[in-house]
């Protein structure tokens, strides 16, 4: 959430696809509670400072923390941007990057600094109930917590958003700061992953790197304390995201995109343009299947609706850049104009953020045949449970290996390996021609999957590993304080 | 070994340091045994063809394998150099690397050709010694000799020379191709590396990916075969090495380095310009140190030997422009002609694969003070063993944690993590100011391990593992057929 002044007032905007809200916005609507949240513009700040106790906002309390700006970039931009994310995804070109030297060293204690900024506005904050610390770049919250009230008792729970890496990519980072990361988050009492995959990679770091750690399938036993390690996929809010995609906002969208597709077979996909998404290999497979059989390029369509992201970074506007050079070129090769259909691919880039965004994925999803999900690594991706729940077309799932939702939904979908353009393109050819009944047998198990577990499940499987069940202790909206 | 035309006459030449040579000529000379390569170059081709039977060379039978120049480009420039290579050193930029397309399935069919001429000579080859493959350019070559002969019961041996990655990073070979491998491997009596954790590595990802297998440390057993799996540092030959640094051709070298090093304090490093051997970390972490103890300026240099290697990527020329640049920046920042003293970086850039390059770099180790060895991911390292024992002035070694050699060497090193460019700083620093008690104490112990470890050793440990050990079955010599 962040907000944006319009005139004198400001107002609430809120993020595209991809990324954390819409994990956490259904938990929230649902449970109550409060979020902290760092100030990310001056506008953001301006509320910080003025309501530095949170106000209410969608059914929780939304307290935003005033982070000065040069401690934000360090702490953001260079540290979870620049070095940690990349480090979980595997994006480094490893002669060149990382570079740890004196300017790491000064953006990593802005690092700590905000760290330290949420585990005072934990400790300060009123009643009982369990504290959930969300994704990478509050790692150390929990341990500044407890050397601030070493008696903090309230349950302490982090939950990686992102993949975790093999020990032998996270030793990439200095000795220090490993033992730093891997103990913080050993403070905690529960550490969550959206795949097993990751849990195991974290539980293998911690045994290469954490000295005299026990480490079992689900827990590390370490300085006389049990941590549990659990593996837990987020859920969505299905009637919430049917509503959002059906809703009025949606409709002029849906109607384009209607248009768009003009009676095609549509293969979708919808990404915030990160590095990590695969755009680019993407198209590079669809440009393959379309060598091998051009007939396909009159009555096939590709959508790719993209959201532009941390475009202050080189590396992220020449990536885009690359994207849209291989779909112009597919373009040009199958140019239907004088064959009387549209260009193939369609790259429907929004501006960065904005609300809108939300309701053009949608209708995209609505309208899909395909739907491609082909990250290099990715932490769950719940766009691919969204669109399988949105469309209206019993659509067929390419899903990359290396997601972690692939956990769940490997068995309804066609699966391939990210990086094998060839089994990529093979893989959307067997998703075009695939007969109706083999289409909804499928389509209908990844329903099942996907409506098999809501924001309780993913809320009592983290509370339930600290033995602070939903049922127990806390019920919906008893959470909120 | 490969050939070059000098006037009607072909003689041989052998490539500069690093890679397999070093490796590999001191177990030949002294078991002796027959040499089966590919031949690389049109002058290698004529060789081949006009003695398909091999020759006597330097105490043991080579044999050049004719293979077709389309077909070794596939084989070798192709899927060694451009994907496996990369692959086990964790070298792609995964936005953009690898691409499993067509292009990667044409060179595929090449890699297996030459695995099969290989295995056509080795089951043409008369005798009953062992065989001993080197390198992943031929880790199918046992697979197709037990097609060829079922019956075949020669001791088959693979030894892996550069680094296995982990399970997640093997993952991004296309599916059949990661079984294609993994089963080629588990066709071997044993697989060998030179470092545990290589070894490791590899059983991991046989447990990930190879349906049935049973891992133990030490073995995998599947099919109803076991296959040991040894880690086996590879030795040098200390006296060959010594007589090679003193040696007439050498001393030219040595002068024009003392002179060179003109009282200074010297930091070494010798590589082959490989896109893993962190060069530029290297430069980066030396002008840290300069910046913050400038004094250093005038009485320490840095001389760095390289062979430039292949070149005819585009990747390997831009690394080795920016190493140049970032060495350019350092002696222009500090600038010593006007105060008396030479620039403080000297790069020293061999011709590719030349073989003078040899006696320039043992000189350039002969005047090492330390040596600084900080690869990203290196299967062994050999040159910190050559280097320890070459240098006359009890040399510090700098030691990467991800060398292969780590394992043996770590307790005399000083060991970096090489992404860390603050921590290398400090370690040349503490090198260049250690007490001579300490140098010598240090280096001592460096030298008692490398020269615990001979050819003899190294070929024990492979033979062993397959119930043939040289003491038995093979004594020195009786290799030979």
């Amino acid at each position: 959430v962040s907000y944006r002044r319009t005139g004198s007032r400001l107002v609430p905007t809120s993020v595209g696809p991809g990324g954390l809200v819409p994990v956490m916005r259904p938990v929230l609507k649902r449970f109550g509670g409060r979020w902290i949240v760092s100030a990310f513009s001056d506008d953001d700040r301006a509320i910080a400072r003025t309501d530095p106790r949170g106000h209410e906002y969608d059914g929780f309390t939304l307290q935003l923390l005033d982070v000065p700006a040069d401690v934000h970039r360090g702490h953001y931009e260079t540290v979870s941007v620049e070095y940690l994310g990349r480090l979980f995804h595997y994006l480094f070109e490893l002669p060149y990057l990382p570079v740890f030297d004196d300017r790491f060293s000064a953006a990593w204690g802005n690092f700590q600094r905000v760290n330290e900024l949420y585990a005072h506005a934990v400790a300060r904050a009123p009643g009982d109930a369990p504290v959930l610390v969300e994704d990478y770049h509050l790692m150390l919250v929990a341990q500044r917590i407890r050397t601030l009230i070493p008696s903090f008792d309230r349950p302490l729970v982090y939950f990686h958003h992102v993949p975790w890496c093999a020990p032998d990519y996270f030793g990439l980072l200095p000795r220090p700061i490993r033992s730093e990361i891997l103990s913080a988050l050993l403070s905690y009492d529960a550490v969550g992953f959206h795949s097993h995959r990751w849990a195991r990679a974290f539980l293998d770091c911690c045994e290469r790197f954490v000295a005299g750690a026990r480490v079992e399938d689900g827990s590390v036993e370490w300085n006389g304390r049990s941590i549990r390690v659990l593996s837990s996929p987020a859920p969505i809010d299905p009637a919430e995201i049917k509503r959002a995609a059906t809703s009025h906002e949606a409709h002029q969208w849906f109607d384009r995109l209607t248009r768009l597709v003009a009676g095609r077979t549509a293969i979708v996909r919808v990404d915030r343009a990160d590095l990590w998404k695969n755009v680019l290999r993407g198209f590079e497979a669809f440009g393959l299947l379309l060598r091998r059989r051009p007939e396909l390029a009159s009555h096939v369509c590709f959508i790719a609706v993209l959201s532009p992201t941390r475009t202050w970074l080189t590396e992220y506007r020449r990536y885009l850049r690359a994207c849209e050079r291989a779909a112009a070129r597919i373009n040009q090769t199958f140019d239907g104009t004088r064959r009387g259909h549209a260009p193939p691919v369609e790259i429907l880039v929004a501006a960065d953020g904005l609300r809108p965004d939300h309701h053009r994925a949608l209708s995209a999803m609505r309208v899909a045949d395909a739907l491609l999900v082909n990250p290099l690594y990715d932490g769950l991706n719940l766009v691919a449970k969204e669109a399988v729940i949105v469309s209206e077309r019993a659509p067929v799932l390419v899903l990359s290996e290396n997601a972690g939702s692939y956990d769940e939904l490997a068995d309804g979908a066609l699966c391939i390996n990210p990086f094998d353009v060839t089994e990529t393109a093979h893989a959307l050819e067997r998703a075009l021609e695939m007969d109706a009944e083999e289409r909804s047998r499928r389509a209908d198990a990844l329903r099942r999957i996907i409506l098999a577990r809501t924001p309780e499940s993913w809320i009592d499987d983290q509370l339930g590993a600290v033995g602070a069940g939903t049922s127990s202790r806390t019920t919906p909206k008893k959470l909120s304080r």
